[in-house]
């Protein structure tokens, strides 16, 4: 990983970690147990890849950080509530999540859907609370809620239930992986260049490119749950296979794979002209395929 | 029932539920089993006394309907969604809701966790996008998501749970009921009012009515959670004491109970002065008092 790289994906961690330990509402005393558990998965360490590809955009942009931040942070919170609920006993059973105990492991079954409800609300909350200029937030909030919901994240936790166990067919792949991670991935993109108030043409461009970008991304997740170890991954490995998942490497073999994941990457990167002016996002997207974990 | 309360209930309910029919967001159609099971909760035959309370409040300020009834559906699916989550197994339990099978005995629980997920985040969607005048929507959001939250609704079912098996005290019941339906109620109010421009003397009044008649409203469903069979009730009877829940009959007997709602009702009433030109309002909360399920 280049200097370049790990100061930017640092830095904006950084950013994001203090902003959300700084705005995430805090509830009675009495049902503190329920902030814990926020905050348990939350600050779990996460490499804050959506909101620093969101960060990344306001920078190629000249977006201002009053207005982008705190959209930044409610990506995350909407990513991390979504882990929460897809690692429950009903959803995907898993007991690891970023090298520790999943939320439901922790605090029980109960308390991790309340968890994952907390932050799906506190981000709206967020949005409309700390944007710096309202008129934004109807657009924010329209956006979030579009990648979020049926038709986007939601739908893709769907699909993805309704076709374990389905013979692996590309085409079905390709949509589960676009709604599942890609909803969100473009929308990291999206949102940043709404709320950095972006003209229609760069916010075309950006959204293509976080659309290659999200399903590279996903590729090689694919080909790392199959790859890799708990150790290096966080999490439990090789469950797609064990619970028959539709995966890229299943369809068509890790090379292709590979393969797919390197071309969506460099046609994404052809997008960028005039758009990154400090590079920063096509090192963002040079690490999403040589990331180890 | 009078003939106007009657008109009142049925003429608010119809004029939600073809709202709600109409924009809520749609899914792709190889996901379209999360949209039943939505649906399926959504449109169960609820009383639609919150969005009903928003609209009466709408009335009685004289606001306008592009700006409070996308807000009225928006609240009905977020009780919508704590329903279907508290009925979860690893939450209360349930089987029966609204006189059916609760979502998760109807589509599995992993769908039941996904269905509720969307329709919060619909309901932020729905206000967003819908509330006709944008520059409300930052307020309406921010009041809702407060609401639902850990300081209100969340928490208290948070509440809820840290407090089963507990002995009953009356100040810890207050609180937890202040919470986990208080919130929604007062929100109804308060929504209508934002959304209908309300002064803040008008708001503070709306207020703290909304704030006695939730208290009111959920003294008698612990009454009649006591008092009632499932057939009347359309969910499981006598639940709270099974499950040691902390209720009002629990800490101070059923006639004790009765008569704060009372006051509860009477005292509420009096705060209408002048801002009830209709009767609507002093109607509803009559109802509330009076209601059999």
């Amino acid at each position: 990983m280049s200097d370049h790289l790990k100061h930017l994906l640092e830095g904006h961690k950084q950013t994001v970690e203090q902003k959300m330990a700084e705005i995430l509402p805090t509830c009675p005393v009495n049902a503190a147990i329920v902030d814990e558990a926020m905050r348990y998965s939350l600050f779990a360490g996460g490499k804050r890849l959506r909101p620093g590809m969101m960060l990344a955009v306001k920078d190629a942009l000249g977006g201002e950080t009053e207005n982008v931040l705190p959209v930044a942070c409610a990506i995350e919170m909407i990513h991390t509530y979504s882990l929460i609920h897809d690692d429950l006993p009903c959803m995907d059973d898993d007991d690891l999540r970023r090298g520790k105990p999943t939320c439901h492991v922790k605090y029980g079954e109960g308390m991790a859907v309340l968890a994952g409800d907390a932050l799906s609300n506190a981000a709206f909350w967020v949005i409309a609370e700390h944007t710096r200029d309202k008129d934004l937030v109807p657009d924010l909030v329209t956006e979030l809620a579009t990648a979020a919901g049926t038709s986007g994240m939601i739908g893709g936790q769907v699909l993805d239930i309704v076709s374990e166990g389905a013979k692996p067919e590309i085409e079905a792949v390709r949509e589960i992986h676009r709604r599942k991670t890609g909803a969100l991935f473009v929308a990291s993109m999206r949102l940043g260049a709404i709320a950095s108030r972006a003209t229609s043409e760069q916010l075309e461009h950006i959204c293509e490119f976080g659309r290659r970008v999200g399903l590279a991304f996903q590729i090689m997740d694919d080909i790392l749950d199959l790859e890799s170890d708990a150790a290096t991954l966080g999490k439990t490995a090789g469950k797609d296979l064990e619970q028959g998942k539709m995966t890229y490497p299943a369809c068509i073999g890790v090379e292709a794979s590979r393969k797919e994941a390197k071309e969506l990457i460099d046609g994404g990167r052809e997008l960028l002209v005039g758009l990154d002016p400090h590079g920063d996002l096509e090192a963002l997207a040079g690490f999403i395929y040589s990331r180890l974990n």
